[in-house]
């Protein structure tokens, strides 16, 4: 923390804001300058909160220094998490690909679109039984019945399940029935449901909010791990800027960011980011080549019938095109694609 | 909704496009152009998702017209809604003032506050008990705790109480204590505490998500309502934008356009957008010029000790400027500070 | 300037900071804290670029701490600037009001504006005869001619002018016809345009770029007055943000913060950040309420025949409802309304 | 366009619209729905600005359907527009690298650079003579000087040279010396400059403004394009946004939507967008991934002595990292990196 004085700053004015950072229990350390003078402050931070200073006579600015998060902190844990899920490895040297349809929506499908994603080279399966929508009026979702559906695309498909959580109240329904527990993005900020995402077993997909910076990111990850939960996946999916030709703005520079900030490992979302199907493909390719440890994409055997999301998910034949360019990007990168069914599919094509 | 086709788009596709409508139960209305043709749709576009069509061979764009939000909108109730709490009738034609500290931090205190804010001319006392906080090695709150303080501070002032909910778990507490439930800017679209929120018989406070558009935030509110509460205060907070002198940007322009579309009660809270108190009284006073029912504000005997958001909190002797500020204000815009406890006050200063 | 070093970094790397900090002609000051180290920069880092240190091994963060603005600064000149155009005094105690079309059409219809305008009590006129359009098909203003209509209209209203400039080579020709020369928001940041400005006799309206900082934009002012012209009015436009129920977004922290930052008039144009007419007049009272010199607005005799802008521009008799609203909020903020032209005016309505 | 009523609008309102529509020359086709009525507009909306429409009684909104832009699209001139600068073609097959230091500081390291990047692969050598500075402290380029260090570097190295223009005054000099004109983001609706540099002879590499949508873009593009000149090269350099990680957000969903809707050749700059040197090289592979034509960065012998942005410079090893990491990636987008000097160059070390 850095107090920066005013210009015309007096020393009955420096000298309070020192008496009162030692009050809090802190150490002020002057640095007179040739304009100004500001104050270092030393100590535990914690259980004050120093931007009070902010309003004291004399002071200009309050900077802080030293970040807040600590367990997703990579000078805490130096070696890269690897989150192992079914036959995956989500944060190792493979490249993974989880897809599925945005929305369960009957059982037929799912188990259908679940045999064909793996044969097609997916490594996890998506699907929402839980939708948090903008609208009351739209489609929410399946609830336990979509769980179950799901389940039931994993035992004939062999494919790990992610699904969303929306609500504390559901989360042991959820955590039985699917092997990785999505936190959407417009709950990214939900304490309670964080901390409850950290008590589980299972990992936990936590998605970027949608105007949230790496370190509010970082910090509602340090939600679930503070609770016991260190099997956190990170998932950039587009944040909320003026920019109009996509539905959110695809922030890449956040992946390198996040890797070298903290060992957790780091995937996208490049179709909610598009909110446009002929944008995944690109989407999808730029963040492997940005260094993510995967993508997350929506597949819908029929888009035109989808009930939620229809215009940004791929087709089946999209979905081989998109893999058949990650195969191609994998050695630019110098990672392989997992094969979790992927190369018995390849070949089978 | 509106299908935008592309300028070489052919007739076979536009018939295409055309089918697919009627398939969805709706009727095209195609508009040749001279250099490209529109075609329009009409029907009741709820249960599936017309954007489906915007992946169609010949499609360039796919706009929405009508807008999705009912209950809350002036369209359908054309007459303000004007929500009584104690003395104070919200969104009526008199302005009013909710103030109290950020977090609830002990007994005296807060009870202390509530007293001196009622003589001072505040209308409701605000006060956190689950406090939203990005670390979660931040003070989270005192939970049920300072719910009883705050009750024990409207017993000794009179002032009605607004308190946040972060989880459906607690909200029968909260709604036992208090008079008006919040749900903070980080749960605007937090679905299942918004329905949770929709079958109580108190009050609903709103805040405006920081990445909210207008429609958003109507269909947040929409969500309360559909589940049959009708008492729903919406409250602008400011948003996140590139701006970085002030820690949101106060968007007042969705005020009166809030009050064209809506016949909800608005309010605005400046000291959240602000983050530093020198800027709360002239955002106050901009956002009663611009039509805003009330303001919000947080106020702390002694901001230098707060436990969170210290810097932005007036002390009392700013808050009297402030309430002195918008009673200069109120004729401005035609409209009395209603005097609950007020006017008293004024008198015995 | 603030070096803070990453967590594991050792002596050695804190050494060739200090070292490289001292090369540059600076003084480091180390700061040891429980966690990592901080280096404070003093000396003058004008000539070199210290974010060089960023890229050094073991740096994790470069953060300046001296603002980069002087003559702009109230830090250098306590006292408010107050610049004099024919009876306005921009800066000064009175509420100013700037009103006229956003393009200069044709002469009759300028000059009638101009005494329609004066008789109902705006004090400057503004008119637009070179136009910044977005697109090169757009209507791009009369040029030369429309600047003669504005002097014709001044002379028939003894309103003085506000007109834009686009480009230097113009500059010598919009001196000549001119009272105060406006620089765009899109040339916010044109170098050579606002170094010319400086070099002027006449003074200069900047307006905020649309996604400038508040730094940027006082920055921008200094390039002007570092030339010599001390004469520059500040103006407050809208930002763009993802925020879509309004042109722009208007950013009203910024008129406190600049009045606390700088000596200069501030001003705010809520027909840009509005794009529409209804929200007009709540925008321009908050303006005045945030603590605004004065605002800038579009009127056109027929708004439904105007060559550009047209949704925002007010008719004659909504810029009266402005004018009784500000003399309505003129006391709320202990300011009159300038006189010039108005009262009079009043009288005769 | 399409004008959308309110859902009270009654018939005198609709036939209002209607007849005003008629009155502009265009063509009123009225869609009655369920809920309201939507009314499309037909013919040619150039002179006349139908935004007017919007403040008609009954008018809910306007709604524009035609894209503005012509020449610069891809419906006007289906193929891709290829720009041949010396050896490189840019928009074709081969992918183009854009390198040099920031600023233009003395005429040795200049000569030198270049040298060192052509034999390290680089295609054209960039180079700031006239720099557009947020402050007027900061060193703002050498000018003439700058441009004639660039030719000799050219003579030298033969590279192709590209620099920035700020003045149109400026422009027959940069024309002289340099192969590519660039347009900073700061003067990307400088509509001047734009239309001068309509009428050079040489490409012009124009720089999204960090607030632009793309079709202001492309309306920037236009503007050029309708003076003349055909070859213009579209540059994405981030945009501002809160993110804060990153100086801007690079926005690479506009690489393969600027491709769609246009046939000009589209490069990226991850060194402005990056802010940091660290992450240049991930968003130049991204970039490639997205679909770009090519990337331009910045590289400086000494980036600890560099006189501008500084922290964002490669140094030469690093430089050779990124072709390696290129010439990676260019098989996983089916294009080869242009040999320009480049293959003699990899076979040299």
């Amino acid at each position: 923390m850095l107090v920066v004085m005013k210009q015309g700053a007096d020393d009955r004015q420096i000298d309070q804001v020192c008496r009162i950072i030692r009050e809090m229990g802190l150490a002020p350390h002057p640095i007179p300058g040739k304009m100004r003078t500001a104050i270092g402050i030393t100590g535990n931070t914690g259980p004050v909160d120093p931007s009070a200073l902010a309003g004291l006579p004399g002071v200009l600015e309050v900077i802080r220094v030293t970040k807040p998060f600590k367990l997703t902190s990579r000078e805490m844990k130096p070696e890269d998490t690897i989150i192992r899920v079914g036959e995956a490895a989500i944060g190792g040297p493979e490249i993974i690909v989880i897809a599925g349809p945005c929305s369960v929506e009957a059982l037929e499908p799912t188990v259908a679109a679940a045999r064909e994603l793996r044969r097609r080279g997916a490594h996890l399966l998506r699907g929402g039984a839980f939708k948090p929508r903008t609208s009351p009026y739209a489609f929410q979702g399946l609830g336990r019945e979509g769980l179950k559906f799901l389940a039931e695309a994993r035992a004939a498909s062999g494919l790990p399940i992610v699904s969303e959580i929306m609500s504390t109240d559901d989360m042991s329904l959820v955590e039985e029935y699917v092997d990785v527990v999505q936190i959407g993005a417009r709950n990214m900020q939900n304490a309670p449901l964080l901390k409850r995402a950290g008590k589980i077993g299972k990992p936990v997909l936590l998605k970027r909010g949608m105007s949230a910076t790496l370190e509010e990111f970082l910090l509602a990850a340090e939600y679930v791990m503070s609770e016991g939960n260190r099997q956190v996946i990170l998932c950039e999916r587009g944040i909320r800027t003026f920019s109009d030709h996509s539905r959110f703005t695809l922030d890449l520079a956040i992946v390198p960011e996040l890797k070298r900030l903290s060992h957790l490992p780091v995937i996208v979302d490049p179709s909610h980011a598009a909110g446009r199907r002929d944008l995944v493909i690109p989407l999808a390719r730029a963040a492997i080549a940005s260094g993510a440890d995967g993508v997350m994409v929506e597949v819908h055997p029929d888009p035109s019938r989808a009930l939620s999301d229809a215009a940004q998910a791929l087709t089946f034949e999209m979905f081989d095109e998109l893999m058949d360019e990650l195969r191609l990007m994998a050695p630019a990168v110098r990672r392989p694609i997992a094969a979790v069914g992927g190369s018995a599919a390849k070949a089978a094509r």
